[in-house]
C-alpha cells in the first residue's frame, strides 16, 4: 500500500515543526519513568487553587443552571455569543476607555487559531500579484507561529540589540532603524508579554509600532495572551494599547482555562467581519463553555481582580524564584536571563555555547528535564545569527522542586559541554 | 482610513458564502419578533431529556471529579487525549470488528475542521504541479465544505440520477457510469447519511466508491457525522464501513454536544500523524471536555446504547412525522421528498419551482421561516441543472408546531409563487 499523495497544502503542514516537538513533549511519558520529571518545555499554565475554585464554581453553576442543555447542546455562532463578545467590549471600555461595541470583538476557537488566520489574511499571495510577509520587528518570537505561513517563508524578521542589564541579565530592544514597512510588508506581528523571552515592549514601543502600520494601512497584530486586563501576568508597568491599526489577540488559557479553547480577537469591524466569515468555513462554530464561565467574571470585574491580585503576583514571585534557582545551580557558568517581564517563561542565554541548544535539550531530554531549544525561537532572519543557537525557553509555572532539579540537571550538561 | 488590504486566502475566506449565510440566519433575531420563530434552518440537534440528562450527569461527575482543574487547566495533546481516542478505536472494534488502536484516530475541534485539513489535504495545487480535486460522487452534499478550499475550483462534482420512489418521494442514486477518478482527482468524499438530503449510501455503494479509491491510491473520506455507532440517526440497514482506504469523519455534535466542538477521524496511522502535526499548527491542541464526558459512555457501550434505543428512534418519529406534516401542508403542489434514511433534514423538491429556491428562502425568512435554499448544495458541477434552484433543506428536529407553521407558510408562499 503506497502512501497517500499530499497536496502542497498537506506536506506544507504534515511536517516536523518545532510546535509539534512541543506539543508531543507535553504528552509524552518521560525517558525514565522512574525518576521525577521535570517538564518545563510546552506552555501550561500553573494550577492556582483560588483561579481553578472559580472556574470550578462557575462551571457548576452552569452545569446546574436551567439553561444547560441548551448551552451544551446548539451550535453557537461562528464569532462567539453576542454577549461574551459585549462583556469584552465594556470591560476593555471600562478598564481602559476605548471605544469598542461587540462588532469589533470576534471569539475564535484558541489563539493559536486566530493566529493562523491573520497571519494567511495578510501574509502570502495577494490579489496584486505581491507576496507580502508579516514584519517581526523582534525574534525571538512565539514558536507557534513559525510554520503557520501557507507560504513557508511569510516571515520577515528583525535582530534586536541585546542590552545588558548586568552580568546576568538582558533585555531585547527593537531596532527600530531596521524597521523600514515597504509594500512587501502585509503587517506587523509581536507578542507583549513576549513568548519566549518575557520581555514587554514599552508602550511608546508599542505605539510607535502601530504608527510604522497605521502609515501604512497595515495592521499591528499584538498577540496580549500574557497580558493584561487577564490574565495579567505582567510585571512591569505597561499598559495595554489598541487603536483600529492593533489587532489584538487575546486567550483565556493562560487564565486557566487552555482546555476550552478561548481565543479572543479585539480589532475594527471590517477585520472581524472577515474572521467572522473565515470562521464560519473552518470552524463553524466556537466553543460555547468558555465564554458562558467567563462572562459572568467578566462582567463583575471579578477577572479583573483575580488576574490583578492573584494571576499577577502568583508569576511574579514565580519568576523571582525561578531566577534565584537559575543563580543558585548555574553559578559562574556563562550565563544570563532576559529581564522577565511578564509571560511564564525563564529564557536563559548561555554566552558560547559550543553545542547547538538543540543538543543541550536532547542531553536534557534524555535525563527527563524537557525545555524549549532556543532555535526555533529565531525565524524569518536573513544570515546567520550564533545566538539563536545558545538560548532555551524554561516554563517555571509548575512545582518548584522539578525547577530547581531541571536546573540543577541542566547545569551539570552545561558544565560538561563548556568543558569538553 | 482605507480598509486593511487582505491576501489572496484573505478574500478567499472573507467573502459571502452558504454556511456564513446560515450561521449568521442561526445567531440572527427573528424578521418579526413578536411571530413564532420558525427555525428550519441550521444544523442544531434536537435536545432529547435523556441525552442531555446523561451528558449533564457526565459533566457533573467531571465538575466534581478530583481531576477536574487539571482536566480544564492543562493543555491537551494535539491529537487528542490518548485514553479517548482508545476508547474510539476499541469501541469501533467491538462494534464492527475492525482492526484499530489509537494511532488510526485523531481527534479535531469540531469535523468542520477536520474536513478543512482533508479538503486542502488532497486538493489543490500538489508538489508534483499539478492541480486536483475532490470527487463528490453526489451532489446535493454538504454546503459546509462548498467553499473551504484553498483552491476556490477544487470539488469535481457528479449529477445523481434520481429515482423515483412514489409520486412524492424520490431518491439520489450514485451514477457510477460517470465516475472516473482519473490523476486530477486527489480524494473523495460523500457524507452518509447525506447532508442535506437523508440520502445513506449503501454499503455496496460505500465499497465501491472506496474500491475506486484505493485503485487509484487515494482517499475516500466518509462524513460518519449522523451515523453509526453514535449517533446512530439511520434509518435503513446499513452498517458502517471502514478500510485502509477511507477516511472516516465522526462527530459529538449530532449526539448532543455541538458546543463542545470535537471531531474525530478514522484513518491509517499515516494520516493521522499528517493530521496530528497539522492540528499543532493551526490549533495547538483539542478542546478536553467533550472526550473527557464521552469516554466513559463510550467504553460501558452506553453511548452506542442511547445511539441505538433512543437517539435513531427519536428521529426516526421526527421524520415520519415531518414527511406527514409536508404531506399535509403541500397537498397537491408539485413536490417530492426525497427518502429519508436518515440525517435530520426533509430535503424538498419542488418540480418547475418558477423561482431559484433562494428566492423562496427570503420570502419565507421575511415571515419569520427560516429554511437553507438548495443552491449551495449543488457546488462542483458542470454545467447548468435546473433542479439544483428548486429544492430546500428543513431541518425537523425542532418543535412540531414550529415545522408544521413553518410548512403552511412555505405552502401559502408556493401557492403564490406557482400561480404567478
Amino acid at each position: 500500500m503506497s502512501e497517500f499523495r499530499l497536496s502542497s497544502f498537506g506536506r506544507r503542514y504534515s511536517g516536523h515543526t518545532g510546535i509539534l516537538d512541543l506539543m508531543t513533549d507535553l504528552s509524552s511519558p518521560p525517558a525514565d519513568p522512574w525518576a521525577p520529571y521535570c517538564m518545563l518545555g510546552g506552555g501550561n499554565p500553573a494550577i492556582i487553587p483560588e483561579l481553578a475554585a472559580a472556574w470550578e464554581g462557575g462551571l457548576r453553576a452552569l452545569v446546574d443552571g436551567d439553561g444547560f442543555a441548551r448551552l451544551v447542546g446548539a451550535y453557537d455562532s461562528q464569532i462567539g455569543p453576542l454577549g461574551f463578545r459585549r462583556a469584552i467590549a465594556e470591560r476593555f471600555a471600562e478598564d481602559y476607555g476605548w471605544a469598542l461595541t461587540e462588532r469589533n470583538v470576534a471569539v475564535v476557537n484558541g489563539s493559536q487559531t486566530a493566529a493562523f488566520y491573520l497571519i494567511n489574511m495578510f501574509s502570502g499571495a495577494f490579489p496584486d500579484g505581491r507576496r507580502r510577509k508579516i514584519l517581526l520587528p523582534v525574534v525571538p518570537e512565539y514558536i507557534g507561529y513559525a510554520d503557520q505561513g501557507l507560504d513557508p517563508d511569510c516571515f520577515s524578521a528583525r535582530r534586536p540589540s541585546i542590552q545588558m542589564l548586568g552580568e546576568r541579565s538582558f533585555k531585547y530592544r527593537v531596532d527600530f532603524g531596521s524597521l523600514e514597512a515597504d509594500d512587501s510588508i502585509g503587517a506587523i506581528c509581536v507578542s507583549r508579554p513576549t513568548n519566549p523571552t518575557g520581555n514587554v515592549l514599552t508602550d511608546e514601543e508599542v505605539r510607535a509600532l502601530a504608527a510604522i502600520a497605521g502609515a501604512r494601512g497595515i495592521p499591528l497584530i499584538l498577540d496580549n495572551a500574557y497580558g493584561l486586563p487577564f490574565p495579567g501576568i505582567i510585571f512591569s508597568d505597561a499598559r495595554p494599547v489598541w487603536n483600529e491599526d492593533i489587532v489584538l489577540c487575546m486567550s483565556l488559557s493562560k487564565i486557566g482555562l487552555p482546555a476550552l479553547r478561548t481565543g479572543i480577537v479585539i480589532a475594527r469591524e471590517e477585520l472581524i467581519e472577515a474572521l467572522s466569515a473565515t470562521s464560519a468555513i473552518v470552524s463553524l462554530a466556537t466553543g460555547s463553555l468558555g465564554p458562558a464561565v467567563s462572562e459572568p467574571l467578566l462582567r463583575s470585574g471579578e477577572l479583573s481582580r483575580l488576574s490583578r491580585e492573584v494571576v499577577g503576583p502568583y508569576y511574579r514571585a514565580k519568576s523571582r524564584r525561578a531566577l534565584e534557582i537559575a543563580e543558585e545551580a548555574l553559578g559562574d557558568l556563562p550565563w544570563a536571563a532576559h529581564a522577565s517581564e511578564g509571560a511564564i517563561f525563564l529564557w536563559l542565554w548561555f554566552k558560547d555555547l559550543p553545542v547547538p541548544s538543540r543538543e543541550l535539550y536532547l542531553r536534557l531530554k534524555s535525563r527527563n528535564v524537557v525545555v524549549l531549544p532556543g532555535e526555533g525561537f529565531f525565524y524569518g532572519l536573513e544570515g546567520d545569527w550564533a545566538h539563536s543557537r545558545e538560548c532555551v525557553r524554561l516554563n517555571y509555572s509548575g512545582p518548584e522542586e522539578l525547577f530547581a532539579r531541571g536546573l540543577r540537571i541542566m547545569a551539570e550538561e552545561l558544565r560538561d559541554i563548556y568543558s569538553a
